[in-house]
C-alpha cells in the first residue's frame, strides 16, 4: 500500500533528482530518499554525473545507522546489472533496507522489472507508484532514447503576437527581451545537444552554447556545454564560425561525402542520408540516440523547423512570444506547407505559459505520440 | 492617513462596484461600503443601473443605525450635481458621517474636485488614496469617454500558435475551442458596443451578442445587450443579418449617404466620413462615444483591425492562441502594412495570460498612451 507518506517521500525524491539535471546524461537523472517508518528522512542521495555513483549508492553511502527498518523511495526502477558501478540492487540487499518503493520501471524493455525482481528475491518488500507520470517526465529524454531509439526534440522559437519573426526585409534581431534570451539558456543546458541549419550559421553566426555559470545553475559541477549540432548538406560551415570555435563539442551533417576543404577534424563530420525535404532529420536523430544523447534542442529557421515537425519526430514546441507586432510580409514560426483543409492543422498541448520579462513563453507539446 | 485597514475596506468597495460591470453604464461602475472605526462594515452598496441610485445612496439607504462616527469608502468622488438623482455629496452630509475616503476623483475635467470641496465645506474629513489604479482600471472606458471623447477600444482576435487565423483558401471556423468561445460572451457582456465590418458580416453572418443567462453573469438585472455597430461603406448588409435580426439595438455606419435600400430606420444608419483607410475611425468613435458607449470592442478581420491599430485609437488587444499550426499562407490577425525597421514595430505591454479550456488567452494594452 502506497501512503500518503509514502507520496510525499516520493515527492521528494524526484525534486532531489532534478539536482543532477545539468549533469547526468546519458544517464537518467534519478533521486533517493531513506527514510523510517515514521517518515523521518535517514538520508538521500542523487545521480550526479555518469561514470559516477547511482542515487541509491550515494543515499546508501550518506547514511552512517542501522537502515534494516527504512524504506527506500528511488524515483527509477534500481539497476541490476555491472554497468561503469556496480548493481544498486546488490547494495540495497547487503544494506538489508525492509522495503524499496519505486516511482517508475526501467524503461529499457530489455531490462525492466529485473531489478524489482531481484529485490524482492531477496525478501525486500517492493513497491511501485501507482502514477509514474511525474518520474517519466524527468527522464523523457532517457526514456525516448531507451524505449524508440530516437532523441527528445524540443523546438525553440520566437514570435511577434501576429506570429512574425522576421520582418519581410530578413530584419529580426532582438524581438525578444534580454530576460528571455537569458531564460533560453537554461534551456539549453538541459538538453544534451543544440541543433541549427546552416541558414542560420551563415545568416547569424550564433555560438549555440550555454552562457550561463555554475552559480546561475546552482550546480557543484562544471557547465557541461551540449554538442553543438549543424546540418549543412552543402559543407559550408566556415572553419571560423563561432559554434566551431566555442568551447564544447561539434557535429556537422552533411550530404557532401569525402569533401572537407574546412579542415574539419574527420569525425566531426557525418555523411548523413538525404530525403525529401533534404538531410534525412529521422536518421540524424538516430544517429545522435546511437551517440547516447537524449535530448536534442533545435534552434533553426522556418524551414527546419517544419521539416522537424513534417517528420512527426518532435516533441516538444517552446515559443517566446514578444509583445509587439511585426505587421504583414513577415517570416512566421514555421514554414509548414499551406493547408487546404483544416483537419490538416497540426495540433499541439499548452502545457505551461508564463511571463519571461515582458515576453510570453509558451510551452506546448506536439500530439505525435 | 490611510490606514492598511482603509486600504482592505477599499479593496472590498472596488470589488462590490464590479458587480455593476454588466448594467451601470453609461455610467461609471462604483462600489461603497460604510464602516466604523473598528473596521467593522455597517452597510454597502454599489451602482447597478444607470437612472436608479449611486452607491452612495444604495449604501446610505442600506444601513439602519447611527452613521455619526462611521466611514464611507467610495470607489469615485461622489457626484455634487443633480443628474436623474440627486447629489450624493447631500446625501452623505445629512447623514451626517464623519471621514469619506475616495479612490479617485472624477474623470470629468469639469466637475473634478467639486465633491470633494462639498464634503469638507460640510466640515467631513475627506482623503483621497495615494494610489488610484484599481480604481481607475475598473472605468477605464468611462475615464476615456469622459476625458478625451472617445470610448475605450479592445481588439479581440484568435490565431494558431503560428500567427493564422485563417487558411491561405479562407477556411477559419473552430480553431478555438468551445471553452474560448463561451469565454468572448464574458468579455462581450463588458463592453457597450460590439463592432464589425461589412466583410465579416457577408462572411460569417455572427449574431454579434451576448449568449449567456442572469446565472452565467451572476447579475440580478436582465442581460444588457451592446449596441451591435457595423462599419459598411457601401451600405451592402442584409436586412436579414442576424445582427439585424437579433435582440438588441445595431448601428451602420456608411459612406453612402441617402441610399438605404434594405429600408433599415433611418437612425440606425449613419452617414459618416471616409479617410485613407475606409470609414473614418476616429470620426465613427467619437460618434460612438458622444451616444455615450464607454467601450467598444471589434470583433473583426485583418484589415479593420490593422485600422483599428494603425489609428492610434485601440487600447488592449485580446488574443485567443489556439494549440494549432496552420501552415504557410494563413492569414494573420492583423493586415498592418509591412515594416522596413524594426524601430516601426508596434509595441504592446502584456498584463494577462491564461488557459481558457485547450487555448491561451493573452490580454495585452496597446502602448498608444
Amino acid at each position: 500500500m502506497i501512503s500518503p507518506q509514502d507520496q510525499a517521500l516520493m515527492a521528494q525524491a524526484l525534486r532531489l533528482a532534478e539536482q543532477g539535471r545539468y549533469s547526468a546524461s546519458p544517464n537518467p537523472i534519478v533521486g533517493c530518499i531513506i527514510a523510517d517508518a515514521a517518515g523521518q528522512v535517514l538520508s538521500q542521495g542523487y545521480h550526479q554525473l555518469a561514470g559516477e555513483a547511482h542515487a541509491e549508492i550515494n543515499a546508501l553511502n550518506n547514511a552512517s545507522i542501522d537502515l534494516r527498518a527504512a524504506t527506500v523511495y528511488v524515483t527509477l526502477e534500481p539497476c541490476a546489472h555491472h554497468g561503469r558501478t556496480g548493481p544498486c540492487t546488490q547494495a540495497l540487499i547487503t544494506a538489508g533496507v525492509a522495503r524499496v518503493v519505486i516511482a517508475m520501471q526501467d524503461p529499457n524493455p530489455l531490462v525492466a522489472g529485473r531489478g524489482i525482481e531481484q529485490l524482492r528475491a531477496a525478501g525486500i518488500h517492493v513497491e511501485l507508484m501507482p502514477n509514474s507520470s511525474a518520474a517519466e517526465q524527468l527522464n523523457r529524454g532517457f526514456i525516448k532514447r531507451m524505449s524508440r531509439g530516437l532523441p527528445w526534440l524540443t523546438i525553440k522559437t520566437a514570435a511577434s503576437l501576429d506570429g512574425g519573426t522576421a520582418l519581410h526585409n530578413g530584419q529580426s534581431k532582438w524581438i525578444t527581451s534580454e530576460a528571455a534570451r537569458l531564460d533560453v539558456h537554461y534551456l539549453r543546458a538541459q538538453h544534451d545537444a543544440l541543433m541549427t541549419g546552416i541558414g542560420t550559421v551563415l545568416a547569424d553566426d550564433p555560438q549555440l552554447n550555454v552562457r550561463l555559470s555554475k552559480a546561475q545553475l546552482k550546480i557543484d559541477t562544471d557547465v557541461v556545454q551540449p554538442l553543438r549540432v549543424v546540418l549543412d548538406s552543402q559543407l559550408q560551415t566556415p572553419s571560423t564560425a563561432k559554434l566551431i570555435k566555442a568551447k564544447g563539442d561539434y557535429l556537422i551533417y552533411t550530404a557532401e561525402n569525402g569533401v572537407n576543404a574546412n579542415g574539419f577534424q574527420a569525425d566531426h563530420v557525418i555523411p548523413a542520408p538525404v530525403d525529401a525535404s533534404g538531410l534525412s532529420l529521422p536518421w540524424i536523430l538516430r544517429d545522435l540516440a546511437a551517440r547516447e544523447l537524449n535530448s536534442v534542442m533545435l534552434e533553426a529557421g522556418p524551414k527546419l523547423v517544419a521539416s522537424a515537425i513534417a517528420s512527426g519526430l518532435a516533441d516538444e514546441l517552446v515559443l517566446y512570444l514578444a509583445p509587439t507586432l511585426l505587421g504583414q510580409g513577415t517570416h512566421g514560426i514555421t514554414a509548414l506547407g499551406p493547408l487546404d483543409t483544416l483537419a490538416q492543422k497540426q495540433d499541439l498541448t499548452i502545457t505551461d505559459s508564463r511571463s519571461v520579462g515582458n515576453d510570453l513563453r509558451i510551452t506546448a507539446l506536439l500530439n505525435n505520440t
